[in-house]
């Protein structure tokens, strides 16, 4: 492929303990004279070669004995996709730029591109052969606009780039939710009222990123979510369900690539959203899927107008891959549930699925309406009966026994996973009733306090929308694991609480 | 600034011998117990802080010795820019994007910026607070368009970010090549007939960045170009002139490093290009600029309305700043003079100097007719003079006493200056005329032998277009130092010579 590398001096692999994450990285030392790096003076990307196997990666140079002249340094992710042992010769060239890149330099001059084009993306990025600015390129081009066929290519083609689950059943339900809403863990009790029932949920969640907790945080409470595709299904043949992490089932790794770089970049679109949720589903060999849009002041939406242009866009991609797409809009002005944290909110899950005094009711009654639209999937249910099946699966403990049974078949959690042991309540500063509660605030009190690495850090909500308090009296209890962080949000929460307390006491109908 | 730095441990720098390029890099322990860099996951980025100083970083993470547990390993260049000594104790954050990161995500989703925002931006690219990431993205903002005033706030905010020269002389004149023409080392040739005259020319000049000799990488074959702001002041109050490289002045340092991910990314843009042009002339004080755009089949201008709209720009910006902006297109089919690389063009540049017997005619005519264009900026030559003074000057001896004037100011060059040693001639395939030259190709061919780096290396062009050929006559002859590279370039050159061989005899017209 590279013309030049016939005559190049070849060096020896060795190991660089780094961990530089997304990207391939190598060491090479300025005296190399092999190679002269000098030489690579504006190309910071280099291509590897051995055997018939090539590995792009971005270089650096060191001076000192961190490689020899004759050796290249492969930092641990490129050491792994390489996998060639320590001491096999490489020969090393400028790298080359994928193909695919004029594609995007096509899209950034405002081109559509074709179907083919954003494959040859996909694949590029997916084998690690873009460097991090080549992907944000190709995201901030791709943010400017997406046409619709854009769109579907995007998405089959992040769908086609990991591992694509098959199933024997005609009818794989999924449900999924764009986020942002602290405590919102409904598929820890959707998954085992539909599982109970006999439907077949393969659920695979994320973990947090910018959030205190996602559900595989949660799940991982109570179980063990680490599992890889094999044992996933062997889950799923037994229990009808199961709630695993995402990461280690591959389903769409490009996507995954993506947001690593969107996330830090905030530049995702629309577009973008639907395609990576969609390439996930496809990939998972959903045929029904739930959306759920939870709409608020400090939601992802803020307003019904954005979640019904979403909504569309959902329905626009489901039908052309046949997936029978459900988009529902959700409350998403304050928490669900009582915690924030992984075993806070595991604690109101297993309260819901056990029917236990104080469940949050606000947690089973979203719960089950979720469930209420998945149940009706079954053709052999009547119309309209969802919500009572799923209240009988809930209220006769069929769901908690299928939750225990999922629990049991993905298997022990290695975690700690005791609730904080330091705790403080936060103070209402003064009568009235709450007017709004800011999710983000909220969200990101839980993370000062050590959530979601911590499991047992975080918020525990005593006040809701609506609720009246007096001065003094406790809108939440802060809890943690270690003083630093304890402090820390402590601080945090008194210079500001989240909570607006109004003195009207209607104002639980406000949307400041 | 960042609020949860109190109650965290402090760590000691230790330098790491990694050359990371423009990025600031830190290396810290998987086992920190400090800090727990699982913490940091979905957070690439770090900030550092030490007394009043901080800085920002990108976080890599190792498993072993490289950094102990206590310390944080910080790379060349965070190290040289953070010059705390070793051992020093900082305090490590999650680091908070610059503020300015919401200008650049407005940028994307179509907004035009004002000057605040612009100006915000450069500053924290110019104190190396963006990741490469987030330089894309605002280029690539910036690609899909720029107004007319962002296009100035850009101009004036690069050229406010580095060094800006003052001048004790009402007229500086400049001169400059937008680049991409083999050999095009005019200004080696204007510089010493204009400075001859009297007029002050202070030119800063890039080293190759993709082509095989920038005019500093030639200029350095005859002297140092190195120099420092207050050593090119004294070598232009003596002189009149200068010919130093750009780098160590550090004008408009934010464009050095915009070019930096614009390069390898190919995304420049016309508005880009100007105002990268623009800061430095800005900064340099020049107060007459002469810009000469090459259009050609291989140039980086191809059509003449191409030519006209890049001039359109240049002469708006220069008019709002009040530098007299002239704009001229000439002929970029061709290398000019017969040497592509250092060697061979100072070469070229000393015989038109010397007026010496087999001196490359394009090389002088070109450079004389840009002198003339400079010298009219003296408002005491009659019009239409220049040229005939211009040539004065260079048939005198003049120029080559200036020229040698300020070779002796600038000081002896520290480089190996031979002409490679290994030579070869690449023959016409058949008998007939030239019609076309690959600009690009020959480019690729005298850097595939070594140009820049080996600045002995490169080609000597013998045939030009509109020349008659023989089978098997020499159309150039490649050098190298070493055999690896020459043999490359050899066998790249025998398999694409970059010439067209025409049967029409008057092809010297044609315009493939």
């Amino acid at each position: 492929m590279n013309p030049d590398s016939s005559s190049r001096p070849q060096l020896k692999i060795r190991r660089v303990n780094l961990d530089t994450g997304r990207e391939n990285v190598v060491v090479m030392s300025r005296r190399s004279k092999a190679l002269r790096p000098e030489v690579f003076r504006g190309f910071s990307r280099v291509e590897l070669r051995c055997n018939s196997k090539t590995l792009l990666a971005t270089l650096l140079i060191t001076d000192d004995g961190l490689v020899g002249i004759d050796e290249i340094g492969l930092a641990e992710p490129a050491f792994r996709r390489f996998s060639e042992p320590a001491g096999s010769l490489v020969t090393v060239t400028p790298a080359i730029p994928p193909d695919s890149l004029d594609a995007v330099r096509a899209k950034i001059q405002g081109h559509a591109l074709s179907a083919d084009e954003i494959a040859a993306i996909v694949d590029d990025i997916s084998h690690y052969r873009y460097s991090d600015m080549e992907i944000a390129a190709f995201l901030i081009g791709s943010a400017s606009f997406m046409t619709s066929n854009e769109l579907l290519a995007l998405s089959r083609a992040m769908a086609q780039a990991g591992t694509q689950l098959k199933w024997n059943q005609p009818i794989i339900v999924d449900k999924h939710c764009i986020g942002g809403i602290p405590g919102n863990r409904t598929s820890m009790v959707v998954v085992p009222i539909v599982a109970a029932h006999g439907l077949t949920i393969p659920k695979t969640s994320s973990r947090a990123i910018t959030s205190p907790a996602g559900t595989a945080d949660t799940m991982e409470v109570l179980t063990r979510v680490d599992l890889g595709v094999g044992e996933m299904k062997e889950v799923v043949n037994a229990c009808h369900g199961c709630l695993v992490w995402g990461g280690h089932v591959n389903l769409s790794p490009a996507d995954d690539i993506l947001i690593s770089v969107e996330r830090p970049l905030s530049v995702d679109t629309r577009e973008q959203m639907v395609a990576s949720i969609m390439s996930k589903k496809l990939a998972a060999g959903s045929t029904h899927l739930l959306i759920d849009l939870p709409v608020g002041p400090a939601a992802k939406l803020t307003t019904a107008m954005e979640a019904m242009r979403l909504r569309k866009l959902f329905e626009f991609v489901g039908d052309h891959f046949g997936i029978a797409v459900e988009v529902i809009t959700t409350d998403g002005r304050q928490p669900i549930g009582n915690g924030i944290g992984p075993v806070l909110e595991a604690q109101d899950v297993m309260t819901v699925l056990a029917n236990a005094p104080g469940a949050p009711v606000d947690l089973r009654e979203k719960s089950l309406r979720l469930a209420a639209h998945l149940l009706e999937y079954d053709p052999e249910l009547r119309g309209g009966s969802g919500y009572n099946r799923a209240r009988e699966l809930l209220d006769s403990g069929a769901a908690l026994k299928q939750m225990h049974k999922i629990i049991d078949a993905q298997g022990p959690s290695a975690c700690r996973t005791d609730l904080g042991t330091l705790s403080a309540d936060i103070p209402a500063r003064q009568d009235g009733v709450i007017a709004a509660i800011d999710c983000l605030r909220l969200n990101r009190l839980a993370r000062s306090a050590g959530a979601p690495i911590d499991k047992g850090a975080g918020i525990k909500v005593f006040k809701k929308i609506g609720d009246r308090v007096e001065k003094g009296e406790p809108l939440y209890r802060i809890y943690a694991y270690d003083a630093p962080e304890f402090e820390l949000a402590i601080a945090a929460a008194k210079a500001d609480t989240g909570y607006v307390v109004g003195s009207r006491s209607d104002s639980g109908e406000s949307k400041p």
